[in-house]
């Protein structure tokens, strides 16, 4: 038996099809399906090509699916999930399609599927979870306009102000100015020109914009405070999103993890580990998923749709093969 | 002698012609010409269209203009200079044309060009002083992404994440969340589907979004705490912006003073006096300027450039026709 599973953001795509053994026989990587910043067209065409991509990979043909599982970023409201429906049918698949938002893969790839939370820190931010009686809640997940503390895009955005209130007098000393302009190839004495930077030419994408989270990262390392005070403050919102929702889950021993670039950052991972450890009583903390891992929670998915038994020896081939 | 003087906003323009008495022959209201947010295309017509009205107005023709002072939002670099002075050309006025940004003109409308500072409040926010030996500062003007701290579009996020929060159970009651609802016409029990109006419906267009502070202005009007402090703070950075650009340019005795569609908030403008009050010694402050009024900035500006002496007579006369 084959199985699909599409981990679908708003940086890249990951799809793998895997066995009912758990054994990963292809992968393919795609661009961004963001619903709210990427065309319709340009999410149709991401997704096929990481789905053609992990297809010739396994030396498989769509045909012999039995399953596939799309856990997608950017599903908020009903509109959204008929948009993504609509894209997804157009792929014609002929087996059994299961649409999620990506965070309920991302809760599935840190509990599989146990009482607990997961917070998604990639280019936004979403916590999401479960408790013993199957009632879900979630928290954040409002866009980069509205919300999205603790995000990479957040992050960037503190560190844009941050430079530029140290540039007009009114802010701290911060290393952040110079890291910037030089990541954009612009002169920090003249650090007036990010506006175009922001608005022309990056044309106000908060995934290309979110990239500065990087440079706050490697801040910190360089010693700014600043730097380090962004990332630790992301943490901490990144925690209070999880326990917003074990809290209204009331649940009695969480698993709660984190999925996403962001905890990439040693310092984010840190202080959401840490607050997490203050705020929530018996929490069962798990180390954080970044890069291809994510895409695990919709392999279980697919494997449990399927009826198959979730085992410890078959998470771990599938965590190996990853 | 007619001069011709105009005020582009992000929300609005306004065009005037008055003649060297100070007495205002013709007005005329056009749409928005931020350069970030508004198309090339549409940024002339709305300029022609004010442009047109008020010549109709007073009845002349363009040929009998002895001077035009533009006063425009986004200028904030040199590639946004060339690019308003390339629409401007294409008016094809036959009479001496200065382009400034609208935070020099909101200057002038604000001190007569006396030492001291003017804060604008919009859709985005700035400050922009000049001190006795005539050396200029600004500060703020970052645009929404990166700044317009205390601006209305910033006034309308920090309201729609207070919202979102307490949708959460992350945050504080705030009438925010039904009042918000209600000015989109959506249930606020779905407050989900603010996504979908803030990214689809408003295409995240921030002079769109920044119609929300009104609804914050109401809400603190109607009791509610969060929305009080969302105002108070919005007029403490707002004096933090002042404060920066007269502490850079050491002036002793400076005037001080709001212009923009936020100063309209008598919460906003209470703290604004306050904070500068507090912040910056004798400092002399002036009642803010909202609606048509900035525009006597760029009128003062054409009538200096004419060699015309702008005595207290023709400034009565001026405010009082506008």
């Amino acid at each position: 038996m084959y199985l699909l599973a599409v981990d679908g953001g708003r940086t890249k795509t990951i799809a793998i099809i895997l066995d009912n053994h758990g054994n990963v026989l292809g992968k393919g990587l795609g661009g961004p399906v963001g619903l709210y910043s990427t065309s319709c067209r340009k999410v149709l065409n991401n997704i096929r090509t990481s789905l053609d991509l992990c297809l010739r990979n396994a030396g498989l043909s769509a045909n012999e699916l039995s399953v596939a599982v799309f856990g997608l970023c950017d599903l908020d409201t009903s509109s959204m999930v008929k948009e993504a429906w609509r894209i997804i049918k157009e792929l014609k698949l002929p087996c059994r399609v299961l649409i999620k938002p990506d965070f309920v893969t991302a809760y599935y790839a840190v509990t599989y599927g146990s009482p607990g939370a997961c917070v998604i820190a990639g280019t936004g931010s979403i916590a999401y979870g479960v408790n013993e009686n199957g009632r879900e809640a979630r928290a954040g997940g409002w866009g980069w306009i509205i919300g999205d503390e603790g995000s990479a895009y957040w992050i960037a955005q503190k560190a844009l102000s941050a430079a530029a209130k140290y540039f007009d007098g009114t802010g701290e000393e911060t290393i952040l100015l110079d890291e910037i302009a030089k990541f954009y190839n612009i002169n920090s004495a003249s650090f007036l020109d990010i506006i175009d930077v922001i608005h022309i030419r990056l044309r106000g994408d908060p995934t290309e914009i979110a990239k500065i989270a990087r440079v706050v990262d490697e801040g910190a390392r360089m010693g700014d405070d600043i730097s380090r005070k962004i990332l630790e403050d992301a943490g901490e919102r990144l925690a209070r999103l999880a326990h917003g929702v074990v809290k209204r889950l009331e649940i009695k021993q969480p698993v709660i993890g984190g999925v996403g670039s962001v905890f990439n950052s040693e310092i984010v991972k840190e202080s959401f580990h840490r607050n997490i450890m203050e705020k929530v009583e018996n929490a069962i903390i798990k180390p954080p998923m970044v890069g291809y891992k994510p895409v695990i929670g919709a392999a279980i998915l697919a494997l449990k749709t399927m009826g198959i038994l979730v085992e410890d020896k078959l998470l771990k081939r599938l965590m190996n093969s990853i």
